[in-house]
């Protein structure tokens, strides 16, 4: 299948536009006509930029309040469609768009709609037009696909069929086994679009909150399921309303839009789940300049772990605890930045794969760099650059890396903390986050939690947890919409996203975190009207609460167990870490708690 | 009647919260539980903190899911109720508010619900606290604040109330004569927020999208008159969850919910529709240094205008053209900032209105700067400094201003264009919009309609009308959400928001500009692509098309009338002359064609 966009998914000029969707490697492009209106350029100008520019135009539109229009409004749509025709052929484009009719003064009527389209398409036949005619969600007496296709059907032209669009169709709700009954040949293009659940008004919904396939919460792939079981074989168009695309970067929205199609036409291709899981993160890779090596391994003792070796060539060494490994480079190298600021900070992490050719295969289709230990890194590693700093991949049939390059003594020190990473916290711009989620949900098989609200005292943090679905990687991402939040503050310290904390977690939180405290490790003070109101609230044992209450641990519950957290205060203006501990087998991440852990570390900032 | 506000509803600490909230003049606020759980302050210190700021504490809230709970769960509500109970001891507060169920283990049922309240009530008179119960909209078995008064009805103790919100009365759209059969001292305490009308999900538009009253859609005045009705005399309290107020500007925004507060005591204290209508704007104050005195008069000149006189000791000449009048003010005042692109801009204009002390009156009720013509400025006229800038007042019975500061001779030349000033258009932050509307609108009697979206090819900007009820009066207020829209670079380059264009109405637009264009006045080009379709669109006859194509003119049409409109260049990269015709009663502002115009300003800019 081929791929295509439509010019009203992202922002500029027509020919921004144009230039934008031909370089993140689209077949085609839909030219949405206000977006013709407003230009400048003649209609044939308009059709060599797209030529010069290798893309087809897929689709004229749209064309509102055709069918069932009663006496002169009729006289008056077949005009303005002839002009509309007139028009295309200039631009030498096939396929226009006409959407269900949702003027008030038009009349209902299967036949008298497919009276409409026989006449239309009669007209359309002589200038070799195609009418594609689609339901809109919200159109007067047209609002489903499967009316729309017994017009089309009941119209019987060749000239006249059908456009499908996911939005319109999943939107509703609407039984997806009615479009395995359509002709392959009468489906004359298919747009797609998702977005996030909202139960909101449908033309508001579809207007503003439209984003790309995989970055929503519609079933897409169901879908796209019965789509393929027609046997259609056309282009797949995005077609995004978005009030963030309207402002965002242009090329950036573009190649989301290109990735999302990638990975549905993958799917279609390769038919098959994919073996390419995550089995766990494998460490942590911090960077900084060698003034602040001290400082660093102070802190990495201080939370437990032992200085266990170095690389054999390069400056970089190696810090266990239990199943966590951290690695500190202090290679005078482009990841630290000039400036204090820029000081130490967890940079980058590693996984540990099941198959690294699959996924390089896929990072390629993705256009998702993929960088060969071959070339020059620190590790010998394969990385992949692309999503937000860098991911080092360790397949997992190939797991000779660490005695191949570090020099180490195992500790022979045992314990009963079996500490493992939890999770990594990210924290990026609001805006971005949909970027990122698409990265990773299409290079690898994570799920995305639905986006809450985090509320901090000085505006709202968004926040969403993808994960695979063993839980071997789990990752929260929290955007930030000003720089007054925690994590706003955060982009400006470290001046852009990253890595602002990492959550190990324990099966014996509160042995673990007296220990550390005897290491010298501090806690985030937590508020004492806390405890007061959990004791109440989760009816909790009064001795086990005051526990809490002693070592500042955060409590929450879910249906399925409980779980305990801690904080570190912030290192270096930056990150911080966190210790949980899972009972029972509770699944979230504590998001009651984490306004009491921002109002906390605001409270602490203002004291220190 | 009192005014409060719940802590909530604006950012920052509890204790930067309380601080503002009493700085804008309010007698109580609401202390929302978050706010105090996620604070490090005793409860008594909260108090004192409180009261050092003369404030009263009106209410502690919410506390969820008490009623209809079943076996342990009722024992542990109870139990958190007290603990509760304990802690607005120490704060020294009187009420709680207790929200209806939303639990899915609580069980309906109007008597159980009754029975747990006065259980409950029995266990807060010991403490002398009272006990509000309010009717979320979402609750599971309790929605409607009719249902919930039956319960407290059914209660009968003395020590159990209801609380009214407005949101979730008028979001259900709830018969508001069933208010005034509740007797008032059974009234506890009442909330208020508006919305803007979204058709969506009750929780989710309630969490994000409520307001000021007045700033909303929902018929706030209703509410009260039916809250009127029964005598109620206690606090009005603001509980206000907005999105924007999370991280907005804290004083600014308390400072509104007052003035929105005292807008509906007064009303209510007025008991009359007030008679302060606008007569007309009177004349545009434009502000230069004297080196671009001569462009700018070159520039009136070029719009038809005649300059008739001068200010008899100021540095300040008048222009004229039928009814509009325009100042140039050229003293070295700080009304120009320093820097060429500070330079000519129109910076202020004067309404004449029916009764200067009625309006005077008011705006001292509502904290909006009035300045007497005692005090110093150019010309001799009150003035309001509030809003956005400077409005000069003149009074119908004291017209005499013009003859009294100016010299000047009036024009003899008559001809049939009948100019008057249109509207007004201001252009400002998205953000700032809200507060300039409650602004005008709590001072006239101005209505306002629904927001639009404006499509820039770089983003959105919000579009607004306010206007009073004889259109003797219009404004468009254009918010930019983003710098590289059009309305995003005029604040970028003005350094702020003010009067982007100004738009003037005549009689007989086509021969207008045949005459300007003989004057040397140049309009911004529309794209032919704009015409051939609106030819179509409107069905409009060839040859008036063709003249409208031929001088730049845009069309529109409503259920009333049609619009013709023509756009000046960009003047000193900031404001530009719309010239409009009126046809038959056409009532709007030509909001279809505003792509177009930016898209043609855009392009000019790119072309220059």
């Amino acid at each position: 299948m081929k791929t295509s966009i439509a010019t009203v998914s992202i922002n500029g000029s027509l020919k921004e536009k144009i230039n934008a969707i031909a370089n993140a490697g689209f077949d085609g492009v839909e030219i949405f006509e206000n977006d013709f209106l407003t230009n400048n350029l003649s209609p044939k100008e308009v059709k060599n930029i797209v030529k010069d520019n290798g893309l087809a135009i897929t689709l004229f539109q749209p064309f509102r309040d055709f069918e069932g229009m009663p006496d002169k409004h009729r006289i008056r749509a077949f005009d303005r469609a002839k002009r509309k025709f007139d028009i295309m052929g200039e631009l030498e484009t096939e396929l226009i768009l006409i959407c269900s009719n949702t003027s008030n003064i038009s009349l209902g009527g299967v036949d008298r709609a497919a009276a409409d389209f026989f006449e239309l398409g009669e007209i359309a036949k002589d200038r070799s037009i195609k009418v594609g005619y689609e339901a809109l969600a919200w159109g007067k007496y047209v609002n489903d696909h499967r009316d729309a296709w017994e017009i089309v059907r009941r119209t019987n032209h060749d000239n006249i069929g059908i456009i499908l669009d996911s939005f319109h169709t999943l939107s509703r709700n609407i039984d997806l086994n009615s479009i395995s009954s359509i002709p392959k040949e009468k489906i004359f293009i298919v747009q797609l679009a998702d977005a996030p659940l909202h139960d909101m008004d449908l033309l508001y919904w579809s207007r503003h909150f439209r984003n790309m396939p995989g970055q929503g919460d519609l079933p897409i792939s169901k879908f796209m399921n019965s789509l393929n079981s027609t046997g259609y074989n056309g282009y797949l168009s995005l077609e995004i309303f978005n009030d963030h695309y309207r402002s965002g970067p242009r090329n950036l929205i573009a190649k989301d839009g290109k990735r999302s199609l990638t990975s549905l036409i993958y799917k279609k291709n390769i038919e098959k789940t994919e073996k390419n899981e995550i089995d766990r993160i494998e460490f942590i890779e911090f960077a900084t300049d060698k003034n602040n090596l001290k400082d660093l391994q102070t802190l990495f003792k201080s939370l437990g772990f032992t200085e266990i070796g170095k690389h054999k060539t390069r400056s970089i060494n190696l810090f266990v605890f239990d199943q966590v490994k951290f690695i500190i480079n202090y290679e005078n190298h482009n990841l630290v930045k000039d400036g204090s600021k820029a000081g130490p900070f967890p940079y980058a992490y590693g996984v540990k794969i099941q198959d690294i050719n699959a996924l390089f295969e896929k990072a390629k289709l993705l256009d998702i760099d993929f960088i060969n230990k071959e070339n020059e890194n620190s590790l010998s590693m394969d990385v992949i650059k692309h999503i937000d700093g860098l991911i080092y991949i360790i397949d997992k049939n190939n797991y000779e890396i660490w005695k191949k390059d570090f020099q180490f003594k195992l500790s022979d020190q045992t314990n009963d903390f079996y500490l493992k990473i939890d999770h990594i916290a990210k924290t990026l711009r609001a805006d971005e986050m949909p970027s990122a989620l698409l990265s990773y949900s299409t290079l690898f098989n994570f799920k995305k939690s639905p986006i809450v609200d985090i509320i901090d005292p000085h505006g709202i943090t968004k926040s969403q947890v993808i994960e695979n679905e063993t839980k071997t990687f789990r990752m929260t991402m929290n955007g930030a919409d000003n720089h007054k939040t925690v994590a706003g503050q955060f982009l400006e310290n470290k001046q852009g996203s990253g890595i602002q904390h990492i959550a190990l977690k324990t099966k014996n939180l509160i042995d673990l975190v007296e220990i550390l405290k005897t290491k010298g490790q501090n806690f985030l003070e937590i508020s004492n009207n806390y405890y007061d109101d959990i004791e109440a609230r989760f009816g909790l044992n009064y001795n086990f609460c005051k526990k809490l209450k002693e070592l500042n641990i955060l409590y929450d519950e879910d249906g399925h167990g409980s779980f305990l957290q801690i904080y570190t205060h912030v290192f270096n203006d930056t990150f911080f870490f966190e210790f949980v501990e899972r009972i029972d087998d509770y699944q979230g991440y504590g998001a009651n708690n984490a306004l009491f852990r921002i109002a906390a570390q605001k409270h602490f900032k203002q004291l220190n």
